[in-house]
């Protein structure tokens, strides 16, 4: 099909939205490392995991053979809502970079929490109401995901609990309100409302907080109230299968107008929007039915990737959740306050990062102004006010199809614009007031996460 | 066509976007009275208007018989990047009020500015463009229109200079900041950077301004600066010939699925959306071909329809715009503070002032809290945090919905969703608060407004 019959935005209809999330492990020889358990280092029963999260969930995260699971109806109507969400091809960027490259992004923000969390939101808020749950727990750093989960929670009728980064909290207000519109309890973290929030408190007085504490206050709270379970919105093996619907719907996009990309770009924290986006091309990768590069791009300040070990870690500060093998720079790892741009977390998904330690994808870390730069841009140029993490992606995709200028090569590049700005204007106006740094860890810094990782036979 | 097969989002493909604006006028036995000079009371020339609007727009303001203006190849480009916008089945509204009527809203706030102003600003600046012109002025209120010729004049490189109301320039400093992401200056007003914003501050030394006041430091800028222009978001017959396209999108978008509404509902405070979005089918109730109920929505604390006198009225505080006849609260009137809603202009375009006039539409009001309780209820319901201007005719929509579910009549009723939230959290936390009072105006607050309507000879 020619080139200019392309629109601008490729909607799918409600029809060809996919009907089955794909599990990307079911296709990789060497599969991700089992989570164990903290205090015996054996692998997490079903039934324990169990105890922290709801039955259906825990067989998804266990599954590392079944390729597809249904997506049920209930989920697949709420999706509606916002779903499919457009496939854009980035003409007015094209232009203005002057490239042979063709740009298209996946745009996950068209919806109120705007981000694509609210793809794993969803699912685990209907798994939970479905086991005659009373509520679900969580931790949110930035916000999306806590408002995510909010708004599922709302439409299913559940109770949720939010623990939000106590700095996150203070400095976006707005999003606490977001998710009191949808009806969720917001508690800054550390708190005093649960054991490992005092203790935290108790050795760090002036903390602002992490995600990582978060997760242990979420999942204290879980574990310890009737009828509630844990729910998380990244790292796992079942977001990870949630998210696929990001790639199976670019995917099917493309391939009704005969278009296959070379390199595909996704910015990474924990690894949510990155494994999603990529799943469904990294089977064909894995089963040898096509070739693409694969770019992680993650935040300079927290380089897990691109600077950490590959081994067993806490998955939370308080170390009460299950060890999982994975890029890390220790659980006791904190960016610096001045870090604005997401993309935090300490560790990454267990999956990805099996892959990337397999060869199957590259990884770049960029500094947050030149981030920034690349969002203000993408800003005046494709109309978009993009959030600081899906800067990270429109940033290495603007460096590639420069590159593209320069060789002549009319590669085609697809990105994921997982989310709007429209939370994180405190830090685009540090931006434009020159105040905005870049931090960058030595590798004294690093040796501090490092040293806490924990001893393994 | 079976009522099955309606999706939750009907998205027309680009090639169905319509190619031509459709002039409501041309269809009125009764013309819109014309814009009279403020000194001279004499009809305004299309010269004497050039000083302050482009050539371009100046003919489409004054051209009232022409039904059909083509949209310029630039501005479809433009709009490509966010329309055409989604006309969305409420199943999920219609299930929860357990009616038998059929909800449809048209989504406006799928582009980052937020709201449906987008369409008219860069049409508006498109044309400044195209005559060579520098720059643009305007002034904005809740920030919606200010952002959306940010957004029209960053991507075609027009310089904008935006006068923000100056008690939302302090509440909303998030909006300054996305008008400046877009390279717009933004002035709070009144200012000391004017003449008639200096004469407003000595006489009113601690007002928080309003829309009249800013309107008249724009158009004093525009005038007095070679190379600039003024644009308006609202109230103008030019801003309602580009807003059109959001009923003529419905309108193709409802007849492809072969769905005729009975009731069409917009919020009016200078009637932009409500003007677009009626245009197309008021066409055809003029001419007679179709009926249709229009119930226009407004703040019980800016009554101008339901509580206005239709008279000749200034558009703005300093009396240096032309006169309009209209129906006003009197270019003297400012809402209380405490109100929070938008929709706060005293006046109300010609056109739709007219159509009112001669009994072609309702109009009712509605108070602010009943307002934020239905916008809290549909973003429960329906996902999307809605704009308190849309929140007006969400209202109104569940009103007559509930009201089909009393007599069981299945009616299909089509409301203006014409923007986001986002913007608003700090009303939405005051609602929260329970701080938010309903301000209605008395017989007495009307009569200051009404005793400095101009004298007509």
């Amino acid at each position: 099909m020619s080139e200019c019959k392309i629109p601008y935005k490729i909607y799918l209809s409600e029809e060809e939205m996919p009907r089955v999330w794909y599990n990307v492990r079911a296709d990789m020889r060497n599969k991700p490392a089992p989570l164990l358990h903290p205090a015996t280092h054996q692998p997490m029963t079903a039934e324990e995991l169990s105890a922290v999260f709801c039955e259906e969930l825990v067989k998804q995260e266990l599954d590392d053979t079944t390729p597809f699971f249904t997506i049920p109806t209930e989920i697949r109507d709420f999706y509606k809502m916002y779903r499919p969400s457009p496939l854009v091809r980035a003409y007015c960027l094209e232009e203005a970079l002057g490239t042979p490259a063709r740009i298209y992004y996946k745009f996950e923000g068209n919806n109120t929490s705007g981000s694509h969390k609210l793809n794993s939101a969803v699912a685990q808020a209907y798994y939970a109401k479905n086991q005659g749950l009373k509520g679900v727990t969580t931790e949110t750093g930035a916000g999306q995901w806590g408002t995510a989960l909010s708004m599922a929670c709302s439409y299913l009728g559940l109770d949720c609990k939010v623990y939000m980064v106590k700095c996150s909290y203070e400095q976006k207000p707005f999003r606490r309100e977001v998710m009191r519109v949808y009806g969720a309890s917001v508690t800054p973290s550390p708190s005093e409302s649960t054991q490992v929030g005092r203790r935290i408190l108790a050795e760090h007085p002036g903390t602002s907080g992490s995600l990582g504490c978060a997760i242990s206050e979420a999942v204290e709270v879980a574990t310890s109230q009737p009828g509630y379970r844990y729910v998380l919105g990244s790292v796992l093996n079942q977001v990870l299968l949630h998210q696929s619907i990001i790639g199976l719907e670019c995917k099917t996009a493309l391939d009704k107008y005969g278009v296959k990309p070379d390199i595909i770009i996704g910015c990474a924290g924990g690894g949510s929007n990155l494994g999603g986006l990529i799943s469904p091309f990294m089977g064909e990768k894995l089963r040898g039915e096509a070739d693409y590069r694969f770019i992680a791009v993650e935040p300079a300040s927290c380089p897990s990737f691109t600077r950490g070990r590959f081994a067993y870690d806490y998955c939370d500060t308080g170390m009460v959740c299950p060890l999982s093998k994975m890029y890390t720079l220790g659980s006791g790892f904190i960016p610096a306050p001045n870090h604005a741009g997401g993309l935090r977390y300490h560790g990454m998904s267990a999956t990805l990062s099996q892959l990337y330690h397999d060869g199957y994808m590259e990884a770049v870390s960029v500094k947050q102004t030149e981030v920034f730069e690349a969002a203000e841009q993408f800003a005046r140029i494709e109309g978009i006010l993009p959030a600081p993490e899906s800067s990270h992606a429109i940033k290495v995709a603007v460096d590639e199809a420069l590159r593209c200028k320069e060789t002549g090569e009319e590669k085609t590049i697809l990105f994921g614009l997982t989310g709007t700005g429209y939370f994180d204007l405190v830090a685009y106006e540090r931006f434009h007031d020159g105040q905005m740094t870049n931090y960058v860890p030595t590798d004294e810094d690093l040796a501090v996460g490092f040293a806490g990782l924990p001893k393994m036979d």
